[in-house]
């Protein structure tokens, strides 16, 4: 048996599937913030020739797949699955863009956990000899998200700090079991986690209870502790959410301090770019991860992380009817070779 | 290794993941109508207690977890994955009873192709060893379905004979390596497939071309010929979707007409309940299996079934905007021990 199960929720994989290539595309303002230079393309104008911004979503998502399959030395026909999600209602980026490329199709949703998702089932994928090569990809879109979540751009609503930016971005990693590349040896899955927020614009509070809960069960379940890390990278908690997911994981005696970051804080300057609470949606940690971590990971400047996408489980119906936020978390551990 | 690929599209497993318990819960008019005596709970009113058909639709979906657990002689801690989605925005069904449930999640969107989906995935992590014990499951709700995707009911709409009636229903399955039950033999996964309808009132002709390509790359990848099997059932094709189909899958030199069916067109008498195409929506395929096909399996009065769940990727942003509508189907072989 090539897996081995450890603890309640988490497997570490004998056959590691590898992180072959990654190509992410991100919208104007992701391209403007500190990791500008990790980003493969970076869209002039965020409808990118499109007519709507849900159709330049899908254009993203499905142009970022084309890339990494390309980086990756690979054809369209190599790849056996394509696990993809997106914020959109019905995935319809995802769904749009599997319809062009013509890849067997699984579309998941974990809202802004959607990233290690894909990675998480993807590597199950790849480890059990169900394919050779694969892809997991997401995308979000903040001028589609808010049109769906929030509230009409054009009413020029004003946003609470606490509020965090969905980032414009897609990130397209390509799964092998053959080749260079760093590899995953490890997928801790999340349960839905509800501690009673309600409001939308509050996410990072919403979706830490759940991060922290995945980290807790990752070092229990593989009895690692957060030294063995170069990073812990969490997807979208932003500034509210980090603070409190770092005290929830200390509170069960892990301190993550030293290595722990939070993509939606390292895509933009909040304070330059006016994002204020920090990044957020599925493309927030697919562009961080599949840019600049994969690049620091190549250059072995990185080594060891762990990253965990987060996702807040909301639709508008369950906001307009009262309920609470609940969130979810998955990690995946990857590490490069010899390192 | 324990996995077999065949073909493009399809696996053959060797460790055949044991379908070891299913349960159903149907609304009201399915329990009228002619698998009324199949499922488990027939609901007297389609709010189930509840103050919405959203938080109706995710109790349902809960409880059938429960029930399909408990008559499987498990405990909801044995179950080491939830693979589930269901029709709502962001999954709002299947995310709730997760949270309530406690299992770790994996959320699907296939729209009424989920039942198959979570079927699929859910035999490959049995298969490859991540884990012992899981379930699947999906859930679909007239009402909600009808207000999200449609017209809100209290305006009356006129519904088009091409309309087809999304089921109330919800079907579990626990997917297990150890005890008896029918196997799981195949998966095959489908792809996008998009010709061009745009009409959200004729969901089977949209979905028929996916449902087609995917029975036919079946037969082709794994050398099975239509008689192999007792029963080929789609999902929610209804009349004119089915019709489609038959034909569709003939042109390819595939006769399936003598063991081809349509759970859409099982679960209602179109003509005494006036539900017009059939039966429609993840509920569909779900409590059709997990019902009526999984106790005739257990009965040995079927024996092999081809279950092919068919979904229409549609979003109402994405038919606001014009665009027709991609569907998408996956297989399931299912099988008798020495049948």
């Amino acid at each position: 048996m090539a897996v081995k199960k450890l603890g309640k929720q988490t497997v570490q994989f004998q056959n590691t599937p590898i992180i072959i290539g990654t190509s992410t595309t991100v919208g104007p303002k992701e391209g403007e913030g500190p990791l500008s230079q990790y980003f493969d393309v970076i869209l002039k104008d965020d409808y990118y020739g499109e007519d709507s911004w849900e159709l330049a979503e899908s254009k993203m998502l499905r142009e970022t797949v084309k890339a990494a399959i390309s980086k990756s030395n690979k054809n369209i026909s190599d790849m056996e699955y394509m696990l993809s999600g997106d914020l959109l209602n019905q995935l319809m980026s995802a769904s749009f863009a599997a319809r062009d490329l013509g890849i067997p199709f699984f579309g998941l949703y974990g809202a802004c956990s959607t990233m290690t998702e894909s990675l998480s089932l993807g590597a199950m994928l790849i480890d059990g000899g169900y394919a050779d090569n694969l892809v997991a990809v997401t995308s979000s879109h903040f001028s589609s998200a808010e049109r769906q979540f929030r509230f009409p751009l054009e009413l020029g609503s004003q946003r609470p700090p606490t509020a965090q930016w969905t980032v414009t971005g897609a990130g397209a990693a390509i799964l092998s079991n053959y080749g260079h590349g760093p590899k995953i040896t490890h997928v801790t899955t999340g349960k839905v986690i509800d501690l009673g927020i309600t409001d939308a614009n509050n996410m990072g509070a919403a979706m830490a209870p759940a991060a922290a809960d995945t980290i807790v069960n990752h070092f229990q379940d593989t009895g690692l502790s957060p030294d063995y890390y170069d990073l812990i990278v969490t997807g979208d908690l932003g500034v509210i959410g980090k603070e409190i997911t770092e005290e929830m994981v200390l509170d069960k005696g892990y301190n993550i301090t030293k290595v722990y970051n939070d993509c939606g804080l390292l895509i933009f300057d909040n304070e330059a770019q006016d994002t204020h609470a920090g990044g957020s949606g599925c493309g927030c940690s697919a562009s961080v991860f599949c840019g600049y971590i994969y690049q620091e990971m190549q250059n072995r400047r990185i080594n060891k992380v762990l990253l965990i996408s987060t996702g807040a489980l909301l639709s508008v119906t369950s906001a307009q009817q009262g309920e609470s936020i609940p969130g979810i978390a998955h990690a995946v551990a990857i590490v490069n070779d010899e390192s």
